[in-house]
């Protein structure tokens, strides 16, 4: 895979990650006279859709281009219940920056298509006939196209497509924005992609876009391996993974140990979503290891030893899934049966209504960090780092989607918000894959996990050290450093 | 759909099943001359492979067919492992009726390609080029057809198709065989299909095999509504579930009722493949909740009710997994990761440690049957039987896929050998199954079922009635009937 591009106007910095080096674009504010060129011709630009990320993308957009003559126009179905939200967001359709879905795209010289993935699919037939040829189609995740190739359907060749994928959700794409006015980088990090490239402009207009959503940094990246990392990557560490160690361990703590339903729900979800996180994001994954006592260090590294291979076995089953289009398909059929039968709920166990009782008194300077929670939860994301550069993944997507997102967006968000609100808010697709993944991880478990961490054979000497001194460790340095 | 076929010289006979009807065969022993009929033209039928449905088949073959004229010879891999084993049983070379498999084959009239879902898939192209012209090739599952439509792959239109498939497991396919011999049936019933007829004789050949294989009944079915019933069926109530219900239930008793582990598997595992699937197979459904006093029937229904809704959901999401190909995807990528990375193990959590150690001990008679349990496995077996006839299958292929199977076959063999000797030695196809939706069905349970059984609301009245009252049970009995 190769990670190089070329941009006309925007300067790139090269970077070196382990063994290879990686382009990237740096963002910030005033970038006015940089996003007129990569926006030349472009006189409107349609964001279709008010999910959490069209809310945050059409703001920061309309900062951002504000001085620039490009107008961004909000394009919803007739009757969304959403218009009322974008009016009172000040898009409207006195001021022609608020229309119908298709009168948009048809009017849009650039159309940034963020409805979700299953309505992507019912409707990109229509869809691609409103796109005007010459105009931009832009995606933040690679869903349609991972689709369109399954099923050997190929876009209309007079039209760019391009990507740029926030790396963390909606409200931190805009909240960022917000509150980074003056620094240099005002928000979250994105990859960018060009999947079709008609007219040369593709790739500044990408860049153009993602500069001009805030992002600080942006990686370069392809549609194709977006989509399977993103889509992968929620359903292993950033969402399934969590689920089903917090399910099992929850039940291995209060049974196996006896220990109070309060204290298991701390040294589990808690011990995650707060400490362990925080500690990742700010000092990398050896501080980890580093900061625990010796006794906790012999913890750490047998349970960490116990999850490594089979996570990594059942980790590449889902990435077989959903690089063979088994997953899509799956989420395809999900949405058809949605209406009838929507899907089982994720919150009726006893760990999360432990969760929701306890997470109002919780101090959050005395979660623990527990060294068997910590090892279980690192030793499945080391596995996953291994699988995602095994497959081909470049460094930054492999940092970002395995660790930096989980620290940084999901699971500080499960933190505040519990995780409950996360399984049945998150996107249809993310909501999908947790319920049918997560149960594989609690399994996974209880069958194979606990059994060897219980016993008594002592992990190999050399596990710690090829923990210590594993080659992510300084990509991931930097990308944390990019932030 | 339609259920009827044309034989040239097997007497069919009609059954009423509910609203419909279905034509059968009789069969039983002592059918030479209808035999020699049906294979006219067939010197040798090639059984290839030596799983247990293979042995099982070749040996009844031999038997059924001995005052026929037609070899039956096993064809197996040069450096296949089973070669000894079959000569044990006098498949042998010097008789001429053990071979390699490609050559077996090239010479063969019939061929019944009895290899592993996974190798069928990966050789269909050198069999299909080892088949003579006018031959008939026969499968025992509608697997690889689903493969072939799933990637439009025509098979060469000179040859017929036909299946038989036997409605238990190949070791019963032969003990009844053997016991059987002076009643009229002698064995498994089985359904049979043909796909492909290029000469007139598809329908007798199929019916031939079955009867020659000692199925006292042969239902006709496709090889397409078998392949999704019984794929499916493996998946939901046959296996899947049970492994779910289990997992859930035991952990159940024990944390939440306090029961000693012991007696939770009694109630729970030991319950269903015992005296539960006893009483069914003896007496059919509704006998189930006849046999409990007035409090234990509250609360099969109450946990009937809870089952039955979400159940349906799960299993509606596994038939269109299945029937959309992405299961047999799965199964084929899931083989070819096997080299490397094997089946997670089944049989890790505590429920079926306690399951070994206690089966020993275990005194038959003293069994109960307990009300949560029955309810909860009768209320999942029900919400299959709906969806199989809303999908349209026929009521002799749902009351088998659903119920007989279960209750006659897999049970008493879990019952006898314990459960997860099963869950390692049943087919590569259906081991992936258990692993896949096992966790589901476990998860169904902690998230939704058991929250609602124990909340305080009381199922509706019209629950029991509608139970009792249900479509299925005169179709099951007259089922039942002809074993």
């Amino acid at each position: 895979m190769a990670f190089s591009f070329h941009s006309r106007f925007f300067k790139t910095e090269t970077i070196t990650l382990a063994d290879t080096t990686e382009q990237i674009i740096r963002g910030g504010r005033d970038q006015s006279c940089l996003l007129k060129k990569a926006f030349a011709g472009i006189k409107q630009i349609g964001v279709i859709g008010w999910g959490s990320q069209a809310q945050a993308q059409a703001q920061n957009l309309r900062d951002s281009l504000k001085d620039t003559g490009v107008t961004v126009k909000v394009g919803l179905r007739k009757d969304s219940p959403s218009l009322n939200k974008a009016r009172a967001l000040n898009f409207t359709e006195e001021t022609n920056t608020l229309g119908e879905m298709h009168k948009t795209i048809k009017e849009s010289d650039m159309v940034l298509l963020l409805i979700s993935d299953a309505a992507q699919v019912k409707h990109h037939e229509e869809i691609f006939c409103s796109l005007k040829p010459g105009s931009t189609l832009g995606l933040s995740h690679g869903f349609l196209l991972g689709y369109f190739a399954n099923n050997n359907i190929k876009p209309p060749d007079n039209i760019n497509i391009i990507g740029v994928c926030p790396k963390g959700m909606g409200d931190a794409v805009r909240t960022l924005y917000v509150q980074g006015q003056h620094t240099c980088g005002v928000g979250i990090n994105t990859s960018f992609a060009v999947h079709q490239d008609s007219d040369g402009r593709a790739t500044d207009q990408a860049i153009g876009w993602s500069v001009a959503l805030g992002a600080p940094v942006s990686f370069f990246t392809t549609l194709t391996a977006e989509y399977k990392s993103d889509i992968f990557g929620e359903r292993a560490i950033l969402l399934g993974a969590v689920y089903g160690i917090v399910e099992a361990l929850f039940r291995h703590f209060t049974t196996h140990d006896n220990m109070p339903e309060e204290t298991a729900f701390r040294l589990t979800a808690d011990s995650i979503t707060g400490p362990l996180s925080r500690l990742i994001s700010r000092s990398g994954l050896p501080a980890v290891y580093e900061s625990l006592t010796p006794n906790e260090k012999e913890t750490f590294i047998k349970m960490y030893t116990a999850a490594y291979a089979p996570a990594y076995a059942l980790l590449l089953e889902i990435y077989d899934e959903v690089s063979s289009g088994n997953e899509l398909r799956s989420v395809i059929l999900a949405s058809h049966r949605q209406k009838d039968f929507p899907l089982c709920r994720a919150d009726g166990s006893r760990v999360w209504q432990v969760g929701q009782q306890t997470r109002h008194w919780r101090v959050d300077d005395k979660i623990p960090l527990h060294p068997a929670t910590a090892g279980l939860y690192v030793g499945i994301m080391m596995a996953q780092v291994d699988l995602l550069l095994a497959k081909g993944h470049s460094y930054s997507e492999v940092c970002t989607e395995s660790v930096i997102e989980a620290v940084d967006s999901i699971n500080p968000h499960m933190h505040a918000m519990g995780a409950t609100h996360m399984f049945n808010h998150c996107s249809f697709t993310a909501q999908a894959g947790v319920r049918k993944w997560g149960p594989r991880f609690d399994h996974l478990m209880h069958h194979q996990i606990l059994p060897t961490f219980l016993d008594h054979t002592r992990p190999p000497k050399e596990a710690a050290a090829s923990f210590i001194n594993h080659q992510i460790h300084q990509p991931l340095g930097v990308c944390l450093s990019l932030r």
